[in-house]
């Protein structure tokens, strides 16, 4: 696949696209984490939530230096993707501490897939910098493990999240297709007609969703 | 002064009071300000504010490592300050965006004196570690010229401000008060008796009001 299928003015176009949603996922995700942490059952858990908002923010710093290196504007590339990534926090706002890390979980993985998933169409060094913060595991194993304990020690928990985490997979999922074609940016990045980008993000969002079911078996839930 | 005026004991417990009360306070300081940034007026705003907050959590996590390095049980520490501080943020709801870059400079500056003054009594590592983290001025300088040029755009906005950072200084000041007597804290930590102890944090406060009126001066607002 080339680096720039459509010219590199419309790859340009793309490129911010891809750096301005990511940037402004972070820096909502950040904000989002660190105000539900409040919400936590112990200070200790607060400051772990914390931690993991600050880890977004750093991803952030780094998209953002990413779109300055690259000769963007940072606040131009993030505007575009205000509204939907905003309607998505406003539609799944969570009830309580085991929502909240369920929720920055989901954010977690699935985003993460996606981004990925469509960093197999970009250039080497906007590539490398998306493998980069994906790859962060801090974030998601400590997730991984806060929701393991809480479901050994409130078993009646179980049914609760995995209808929480289905409804955040639908949110998600629909983010992720609404993303894909605002800005008709995913035909721009792989370079192909609608209906051929249809296709393809029909089977990214197939992918997305066998993922994170597995990874809800895993946590014992029914995915 | 003794850097362990009444006894190792003692000392221990006002320690684990001052370095208590310290991490909740950037703990909180970090979860509001990350919280009030999403009403910032452009995303540049957003992130600017949202970088304050992560040196808030990153000082958290310093004093955090001091207590554990000392033995000390971090969530224990922090605990009984959680009611106060928690108080003091719901009086002091800021209703926009120009309030919170106010309330986050008034607590950065007015609670960077009172640590400062303490500091003079406890041990040389404890010391440093308060200055270390008192003499960071980037959050300072980056909320002053925030406000300046807020200031400089409206001139409106000067009197609404100057009421409100006097509201600041007025709950910051009961706070100080308050958590230098929770637990005997103060007097535990100057080696002296109540009445005493009273005198030194009447001059204390004196002096907090006097550098936050030199401040606001400064900023043309009337202190």
């Amino acid at each position: 696949m080339s680096a720039s299928p459509a010219g590199p003015a419309r790859y340009n176009s793309v490129l911010m696209d891809l750096l301005g949603v990511m940037a402004y996922g972070e820096l909502s995700a950040f904000e989002r984490l660190s105000s539900d942490a409040r919400y936590s059952p112990t200070l200790h858990d607060r400051a772990v939530l914390g931690r993991i908002a600050v880890i977004e923010f750093q991803h952030y710093e780094l998209v953002r230096a990413r779109l300055e290196e690259s000769g963007l504007d940072a606040e131009a590339a993030m505007l575009p993707f205000q509204p939907s990534v905003d309607h998505f926090h406003e539609r799944t706002r969570p009830a309580d501490w085991y929502e909240s890390l369920m929720k920055a979980y989901v954010i977690d993985t699935v985003s993460g897939d996606f981004y990925r998933a469509v960093s197999r169409y970009v250039d080497a060094g906007t590539r490398e910098l998306v493998e980069r913060i994906q790859s962060d595991e801090e974030a998601t194993t400590v997730l991984r493990e806060l929701l393991r304990t809480a479901l050994a020690a409130d078993p009646r928990l179980a049914s609760r999240l995995s209808l929480w985490a289905r409804r955040l997979l639908g949110e998600a999922l629909t983010q992720a297709q609404r993303v894909s074609f605002e800005h008709a940016f995913l035909p721009g990045l792989i370079g192909a007609d609608e209906a051929r980008s249809r296709e393809v993000v029909s089977g990214l969002l197939a992918e997305l969703a066998a993922n994170h079911s597995r990874r809800m078996t895993q946590l014992g839930l029914s995915g």
